[in-house]
């Protein structure tokens, strides 16, 4: 099959990328500029003041619209289309993590195309463009400063629901680790969960995977697994951060999958996102809990792979028997999951659906009965639900 | 320190890769182009006729530049320039390797911009911009489809220049391994060495690599490695031909030194330019010849990186013996590069320089006294005469 490998992001790595964002707009015309950021650490931490004072220098007008929150809410999104139509911003500068940037994103769609922007994330038609974005990085997890992804969650109904689209690949990305020293462990563990996932969504898939790819995920993988301890063991190890930074971003840029037969699995991820749009849980923390439960769920459909990643990933040696490798491969996971303190079920997540719960997440997750998930394994209603049962 | 990843290539890759070239010619709005190739292939296989149907399909008008050769000439370059200027050209399309891909980029560089195009090449200025440039590969070795990089020969003097600028970024590549199952075995080789060397530059360098870069870098040489072979032993094993093509591009992309704290050593490139400039010889087999001698010269600055390398490519336990772990590790390359029928001296790459030749070497890779060579070791003009000595 024919894949495509396009990140035309522009990436700053490194010592303090963040004081490049004004020069980068002005070299790029910007005229006026919607600052978009989240709930307080920008602002507390004089970053968002580091950026402004950029703007000021260069001369570029901008607004400001902070309130981002975890899992990102329609309803803001739709207050910063309002606020950057009567404004007229032609840029968007998302100062933060993952919600920051996705909502940023729907903002951009929202004022370049006419018509409600919920229309693209429930699929009902496709946007034509989307404004320019920058990003100031300050959390290694969710890729969104170098993917075609964004993820929002519909306030009515409790719809959690992405749209891909290389229309919304930032412009640019200023990545300096240094601005995540300050991201809590809890945070820490559910990004370097997020991280692991993007590669290993797209590792375990039907069809061959090219060997290049195998290797470059696994070796992404390992590389994450051990940078997630130590940035918990020392939040401000340099080496450790940077490693996580650049992994978020070549996790889900589109590298891990080029040449693949196909673009990956995504079940863990739709499941994990009814769960989050119902519970409001942490998407990474979400991810854990329910892999171990999807992997058990489907293993035997390829346990040559689950052995391969085993081999790769935690340097074990192939016994012979590729069910008893893949079996241990996945257990060899959760302990890692545990050991950086991220569940491996809903327990240990902190929620309890009920019976009606699993049912509704079972709904929603089938779009009421409109589609499967997976490619590694088709994922049948029946089978969604005992994953979510399996992961209780 | 600050480094910057920017990849803003479009690739496709894959199946019949090559018949959407009308199809992004058209999406750009290119008004006329130059087609680009080499001496006889592309049309004997008939992937010209490829090229100019879905040109005349798409309306674009066209007119084509043959005759490009291995350490591609200035006198051609110039002849395409004219070419192009005189027919009104707006993009060009690169059919073939590294060689017409830098060609290419000369050319473009040149219709662009006016005064001559050497003076680029020669560090008197700086070009403004570049035509866009699309590329169909048709053998995986330079990485020119996706770098930064385009090297000239001039014939007048016999030296061969290299130019490094975003601007000659293709705007997009079509990359089918199936293209590649007719390079001979020698070029199949020499095309392993190159890919193995672009990432090797970057890897020895001084200061730290980033450990994630490091890794993907480790795990891209031997998967080269191994797919080399395998590509040795059938020309038209699919897989290997992918896996040699997608680390072309991968290796001079700049993924394999992001987050490192320089952009590589690259004093063996250097050499080997002179040893070409002068004699001819294939890029890659001009690199392989050079590499041990160049890495026993250097090897006791850093040799932990060295034994890093041995244990990450070669899988060699680390003895506590960091310079024998060097030693044996570039026994190891050397022997790999023997099993491949690449040279690791001048004798066995076919040439015997005379002493005075050495000097003339010498002399031309200091820029005529104006530069050292090399970051991971500085090297001085008696360094580098050593190093072609040694390798002699």
């Amino acid at each position: 099959m024919l894949t495509q490998y396009y990140t035309p992001t522009k990436v700053l790595f490194g010592e303090d990328a963040e004081m490049h964002a004004g020069e980068q707009l002005k070299a790029a015309g910007a005229r006026k500029v919607l600052v978009h950021y989240g709930s307080g650490s920008a602002v507390k931490s004089g970053l968002l003041d580091k950026v402004t004072s950029q703007l000021d220098k260069e001369g570029i007008p901008y607004v400001l619209l902070g309130g981002v929150k975890p899992n990102p809410r329609l309803s803001l999104v739709y207050e910063g289309i309002e606020l950057g139509k009567k404004e007229n911003v032609d840029w968007i500068l998302a100062v933060g993590g993952g919600s920051v940037i996705d909502s940023a994103k729907a903002i951009g769609y929202g004022i370049y195309n006419p018509g409600d922007v919920w229309d693209f994330y429930s699929s009902k038609r496709k946007p034509a463009g989307s404004l320019p974005i920058g990003v100031i990085l300050t959390l290694s997890a969710t890729g969104s400063e170098m993917s075609d992804s964004s993820v929002i969650s519909n306030e009515d109904g409790g719809l959690k629901r992405g749209y891909n689209s290389d229309l919304c690949r930032p412009a640019f990305a200023l990545l300096n680790p240094v601005l995540t020293y300050t991201v809590s462990p809890y945070q820490t563990s559910c990004g370097t969960a997020d991280i692991m996932m993007h590669t290993m969504e797209r590792f375990f898939h039907a069809g061959k995977g090219l060997e290049l790819t195998d290797n470059l995920s696994m070796s992404l993988i390992r590389t994450v697994m051990e940078n997630g301890r130590k940035a918990l063991d020392n939040p401000e190890d340099y080496e450790a951060r940077a490693n996580l930074m650049w992994a978020s971003s070549l996790s889900h840029n589109g590298l891990m999958q080029t040449g693949n037969d196909q673009r990956g699995d995504w079940s863990c991820h739709q499941m994990e996102h009814e769960l989050s749009g119902l519970f409001d849980v942490a998407h990474g923390a979400g991810l854990a809990a329910i892999w171990g439960s999807w992997a058990r769920h489907v293993y035997k459909t390829d346990s040559a792979r689950f052995a391969l990643f085993g081999e790769g990933v935690f340097g074990f040696s192939r016994s012979g028997n590729d069910e008893a490798d893949a079996l241990r491969t996945i257990e060899a996971m959760e302990d890692y999951f545990r050991s950086i303190s991220m569940p491996v079920n809903m327990k240990e997540l902190g929620i309890d659906p009920t019976d009606e719960e699993i049912e509704t997440l079972t709904e929603k997750a089938t779009f009421f009965g409109k589609r499967t998930l997976g490619s590694f394994m088709t994922l049948e209603r029946e089978d969604i639900k005992a994953i979510y049962l399996a992961a209780r």
